[in-house]
């Protein structure tokens, strides 16, 4: 089966796993009161507005890749990863200010706009974030609910929490360079790439490792799919941020000049800063970062981004990270099914070329 | 050995076991560089500023009461309580935009004064806000890493992590509620304890369960503290509330107009609207919740809830339910080891008579 077919299909599976765990927590909520029926819809709704599940369908072939027979129960597990994954989109969005998220309102921003049409908007943003902290909150203890009680033996499972809670501890870590960052203006690529190693990179190489670890996988197998999926987290990365800069806006649901206005120190513009004539390195700089810059500036920095080369450089860079991976889980390809290799070298062209 | 001597004793242990994880911690951040051993020290700061360590200590006489007798594995075990209670005090702090917290700084606003004083000022509060929404994620995984490779079987662990869980998703939830009807009039006694018991309650009862689950305690064992801890849990909630509002700020650590100003439903303050004057019921809405409110006023409220007998009400409330939880542990008491019970019915006192 080719690599769409094989993401459409457990696409649709880890869907409706998800949606079952939603109406098992709504079952729950009910009996608590309406508050949190309206408090887990909205958390619901927030996970199933959209997302790739490109983690939960890495995170099944992985375990079906290294001979894991128990197709049901590793299905079953696979929301928790969406969730964790989600929980940190929740609070990196209250962090970066982010008022649209796939397309739709950001977690706090659903709250900030629920408050102000019920209280006519004294202190609304400040709910919005607050509810936007706990809902995080939650979303990561209900992934881990959902592998504690999965149908694996304790000492697997043991294994495997440890992963997950491992990959949530690297990707808060890896939040704090990203904003540190955002008040420093010359960022190397090298620290970038440790950043987004953390950042995008722990995830992308957890769900696998869990798969992996769930399946009983050898140490071999493990060390392929850690070193295949942390050199496809860095080039889907590089590539978001091509996207989230010039990529449209319909098509990635977010706004395209948010990661300028932040200030992120994305591989582009840390090209783009090396790369650029003192004038328009004075401009970047000036614009990085200012929330309130007029969009003419912003227009201005991503014609540097272009001008410079800085564009071209990292289009390049993502393609060179995405053909060794490929190749790391080539190297040894009859140690996997041929369905998983089929899925992970498919991945890592995926993030290449997708357009959203 | 008398309730004081037992509460000393354990306290100290848990203070040693806090600093050594966050010793663990701070070496191997130290390999990730400098930025993460300022994080995890202020981090460690926060939580070895003070703090009675209630919650560990009655995980490690639920665990040694039933009859577990791997005390080294247990004390090992008992800062994962502790972080995980720091961790809701993180993002709590946040919530309500609380500056002191034992005598200190919250940890937003340890990083809005570094940031302030690094970059002179702007979006301070907004970077402080961002590092403890990350500290707190922190300390939930730093905890749940403690227990996830604390030395007891795999299936008591895997119960352990599951009631650990339970009880951060109660904590959340019951802060939705908290933060809820800081904009609603009315409150009934009734939901105030409904709200606390998950708020509070939750990990006074988690932790001895906890304990009572990795020393594989009996299920009337286990039921017994879970009544116990619960009515215990509400009493020192509602003499919590007192202490906030009309214990002194120098053995608190915190301001006393902080509940009032953020218009905390407290059963004091849902006591006084019900049972004041209309003229005062006035002014009491009018305060409550009113950031800004003069110093006067909050002074009024204060004097409504005394002269209303609120207070007097509130205070022989939390008596009337720390005796019944003593009632509830001594039942059994032969079930129980003796410094179990001693340690225990000291405890529901020992939450009556503290001015901190």
């Amino acid at each position: 089966m080719p690599f769409a077919e094989i993401l459409d299909k457990y696409q649709y599976r880890v869907n409706q796993e998800l949606e079952n765990v939603f109406r098992a927590i709504l079952e729950d909520a009910g009996k608590l009161g309406g508050v949190y029926v309206d408090y887990y819809r909205n958390l619901r709704d927030f996970v199933m507005r959209g997302g790739k599940r490109l983690r939960p369908v890495s995170f099944i072939m992985a375990y079906k890749g290294v001979g894991g027979k128990d197709y049901e129960s590793i299905i079953k597990a696979s929301p928790s990863i969406e969730l964790l994954h989600n929980s940190t989109l929740i609070h990196d969005d209250i962090i970066d200010e982010d008022h649209i998220r796939r397309g739709g309102p950001t977690f706090h921003i659903v709250y900030t706009d629920w408050f102000e049409q019920k209280f006519s908007g004294r202190d609304s943003i400040r709910f919005g974030e607050a509810m936007a902290i706990l809902g995080g909150d939650n979303l990561f203890e209900l992934g881990l609910s959902i592998l504690t009680k999965a149908n694996f033996s304790s000492n697997f499972l043991l294994q495997a929490i440890d992963i997950y809670r491992e990959t949530y501890k690297k990707i808060c870590e890896g939040q704090i360079l990203d904003i540190l960052w955002e008040n420093r203006a010359e960022v190397t690529e090298e620290e970038y790439f440790d950043m987004i190693s953390m950042k995008t990179g722990s995830l992308f190489v957890g769900s696998p490792l869990i798969g992996c670890t769930l399946g009983n996988g050898s140490p071999r197998q493990f060390e392929l799919l850690k070193k295949y999926s942390l050199l496809m987290a860095q080039a889907f990365q590089v590539q978001d941020d091509v996207l989230g800069t010039f990529g449209l806006e319909e098509e990635t649901g977010k706004p395209t000049d948010s990661d300028i206005r932040q200030g992120k120190r994305t591989l582009m513009v840390i090209k783009a800063i090396e790369m650029s004539s003192a004038q328009d390195k004075k401009i970047l700089l000036k614009t990085l970062g200012n929330k309130k810059a007029p969009r003419d500036d912003v227009e201005h920095v991503k014609k540097i981004i272009r001008q410079t080369g800085a564009l071209d450089y990292v289009k390049e860079k993502a393609s060179n990270l995405a053909k060794p991976a490929i190749g790391e889980i080539l190297k040894e390809s009859e140690i996997f099914t041929a369905e998983a290799i089929e899925f992970f070298s498919g991945l890592a062209e995926f993030v290449l070329n997708r357009k959203l």
